[in-house]
């Protein structure tokens, strides 16, 4: 018996997980941050194009607060041959599309992904090419691909799929995520349409560069995960628009001006809507939060007060499955649904013998 | 592409996955009737020596409403030896010293199984010489073993350590689960001490016949999968007193007498409570709920109005564990925390070229 029975034994010391961070923005450098302060986790490189961060020490590119004696490559290819690493960290853009071949040259160089582009949390279904030319590739190098984050990635795929688990006759499933952007990131702010008229919001929808990316993908992990065949997709986006001034530390909204937006996915299978997903970014919010319903036996409402905070959350998300996935049985691309997320370092006890 | 965009392309049928179900009480029975609406599984054969169930047909023993042409056996072994199954679901108590040798008999007939045994939820720590036999055992046959439920096994482990990949420096998890037993089974009051005298109560709890079992396996599993190294781990079980008469199907209580109890456990690590679990189960609740809060960045907390309802939940989570374990990597005693547990009936999509 241990001397302190709650406790299992100390396994043997495990090597550390080295990793590399493609894209030091506001994400991808907090999970440098985040990196720096997990015991079991070496940076050993990191790669950013813009101008604003190539050639920088990467505690300097991440606001580190120190330097970390790396250099923040321009250049991919030549790190990505030169330096081992079990994972690479990836976070550069929502379009599967354009961060398609980023994604080839990191698997091909025989290190595992960790993504928070918002199309590869679940690829399967609208770019069934790409996923396959991805899976094929990494299963040939033997690392995973993960997309992942907190919305697409958690909030609205994952956790209520893993809440469905305690229900036994799911009939349907419900996400709301009201998110105040007031005091977030202007580049958020932007990207929900914050400031512009609406004529402009209509303009920007149209064009793809107002609007949140990954509802689609998280109603199809649902969908799929149930295995509700679904008959029909819909999705809406509109304007919240603002009925008194709001100032932001990036913007000032004048009255009748866009405040934010409102934007739904709904799947129906068989005439009855079995996913509804509403997504509400807004200056002004009075009640921040996320709600889960599942319409099963039994009900499961769950409710998180205040909503999870976004940037802070994928961060740690992301952080916490570089462990998951490098000690993952499977290979190939993978989505959430598909590992043990629980963010343990250790792995499950093993018997002494193993180790002796 | 296929016609329907967003809906993955069907696969091969699989097999369906053959169960015995071992133990056909109020959790087993509610496990066969939800089975038997599971078109993935395939019910081969039960099992229970209890005179009131051995020798009926198995749609009889569980309330089913139909004959299923099953004969419910007294005895395990021929059964286990004879009958080819991928599952056993095993539902007969709380300990695992009494169950361990029905467990090994399962396993050395190369079945996996799933059990409802509350101290198989997290068994490392307190059970090392038992977990490892089983672990051993299950490799050797190469089968897995799995104990799971509402708690232990979701709401009070699993759960939060699933939220908790959303925080970033988790400090400390707070679980509060407070349960109106006032509809439930008669078993379940009983277990809770409904309509002791307060003596009565106190000796039965020091009997092991009042309270709640798992509370402990909850925690070692929180604080080994935090890596948080526990100091002291304390436990406290008291009566709830009722201040007006309460009456339910089976009890009537008086005023000073028990209504029900509250039971915690509380984890310190460095002399600092990391986690702490409190359990109330007792009639005339006023709020009954599940709370998880998470102290961490950002702080998460998590509110199921209500409650998960304790039995229905329990035998989904039995029940969605079945493919899981069935295509699970891992062989050996995992834990709800080793494995994907997202309850899809399909396999993750797949090169389509390892079908042809």
């Amino acid at each position: 018996m241990p001397d302190k029975p709650w406790n299992v034994e100390p396994y043997v010391t495990q090597e550390r997980i080295r990793t590399i961070h493609y894209g030091i923005g506001a994400i991808g450098a907090e999970v440098v941050r985040l990196c720096l302060s997990r015991p079991e986790i070496e940076i050993v490189g990191a790669i950013d194009s813009h101008p604003a961060k190539a050639g920088l020490d990467l505690g300097e590119a991440a606001n580190a607060g120190r330097t970390l004696g790396i250099n923040v490559a321009y250049e991919a290819e030549p790190l990505l041959r030169d330096v081992y690493a079990d994972v690479v960290v990836h976070s550069i853009g929502s379009s599967l599309t354009t961060v398609y071949p980023q994604l080839i040259s990191i698997i091909s160089s025989e290190k595992s992904v960790i993504s928070s582009c918002e199309e590869l949390s679940f690829p399967w279904v609208r770019q069934p090419e790409i996923s396959r030319k991805l899976d094929r590739r990494a299963r040939e190098t033997g690392v995973r691909i993960l997309g992942t984050g907190v919305n697409p990635g958690f909030v609205m795929d994952f956790l209520p799929l893993v809440l469905a688990t305690a229900s036994q006759q799911v009939r349907s499933i419900h996400v709301e995520r009201v998110v105040d952007v007031g005091s977030r990131r202007m580049q958020l702010q932007r990207k929900v349409g914050v400031g512009l008229s609406v004529e402009g919001f209509q303009r920007g929808a149209n064009e793809g560069n107002i609007g949140h990316v990954g509802l689609r993908e998280s109603l199809l992990m649902l969908a799929d995960s149930m295995a509700w065949r679904l008959d029909d997709v819909t999705e809406t986006l509109e304007p919240l628009v603002a009925r008194r001034r709001h100032k932001t530390e990036f913007f000032s909204v004048e009255r009748g001006y866009v405040r934010g937006l409102r934007q739904s996915v709904r799947g129906l299978s068989a005439g009855r809507e079995v996913v509804r997903l509403d997504l509400e970014m807004s200056l002004g919010v009075k009640d921040p939060r996320d709600v889960i319903r599942i319409d099963g036996t039994p009900p499961i409402e769950v409710r998180i007060p205040g909503g999870l905070q976004g940037d802070q959350a994928t961060a740690a998300i992301v952080t916490n499955c570089i462990p998951a996935v490098v000690h993952s049985r499977a290979v190939g691309l993978l989505t959430m649904r598909d590992l043990p997320v629980v963010p343990y370092i250790r792995p499950r006890p093993q018997p002494r013998e193993e180790f002796e």
